[in-house]
């Protein structure tokens, strides 16, 4: 009788054990697949804003050469 | 004797069972701020988007006012 | 005999003066005219230097507006 | 005494003649001078013309490339 309460109790701890640990199983599964994507987040950032700033310097130079336009302006008044 | 062993079995399963069940707790924890890190990074970038549209809204503004500048120079080179 | 060529000496004189009176008439309508187009001219240049003064304003407020804009996508990319 | 008057008469005729012969003179010089001033205004017109014709074709260019500047940013804005 108290052999038989044993199994039973023995047999349910094994059954929780192994859902417990199927379910970490997913888990882990589930934050690597988060981590992936977080990397891949950062480096679709960083790939992002390297070409940002190439389009800045590219506006800081067009910003440069329609101030060189403006002096010839000026000068071309000034002399005309 | 049998009752040991039977109660030996029981213990070490339990213990295995509530160690993969704080592991189970930790990796929830983690999976939890992983999300809320990518959700917070989702709404930074649409955020970072929106600020893009508005300043080429405003390069666009920009453009074409130089272009209505280019037009008026080029009215009075032709009429003088 | 001798009143006869006075007369006639007096008479190409006078004729002669006559020529050269009209051909001053011409001569100062001729400089009138080009001394109205003279400036008429001038005013034509300076009626188009203050236009083109009033185009490179515009000018130097646009490249500070495109400056403006600049600096905003600069900071943008800063903070993100 | 007829031919004292006649004398005098040619004599007043001849000066008025002089003189209105070296007006004449002065007249000439400075319509040659304003011709000048009209031709050498003429051709620094035409020069600065020039001169603003090429910085309207660099401002084309400029607007041009701010353009293709714009155009990349919006792309880069579509695919992030």
């Amino acid at each position: 009788e108290s052999t038989n309460v044993f199994h039973s109790q023995k047999d349910s701890l094994t059954q929780k054990l192994q859902d417990t640990e199927s379910r970490n199983q997913a888990l882990e599964a589930h934050l690597s697949e988060l981590e992936q994507r977080l990397e891949s987040t950062q480096m679709e950032r960083e790939a992002f804003q390297k070409s940002l700033c190439s389009l800045l310097q590219l506006l800081d130079t067009k910003i440069f050469e329609l101030t060189e336009l403006r002096d010839s302006l000026a000068k071309l008044i000034e002399t005309s």
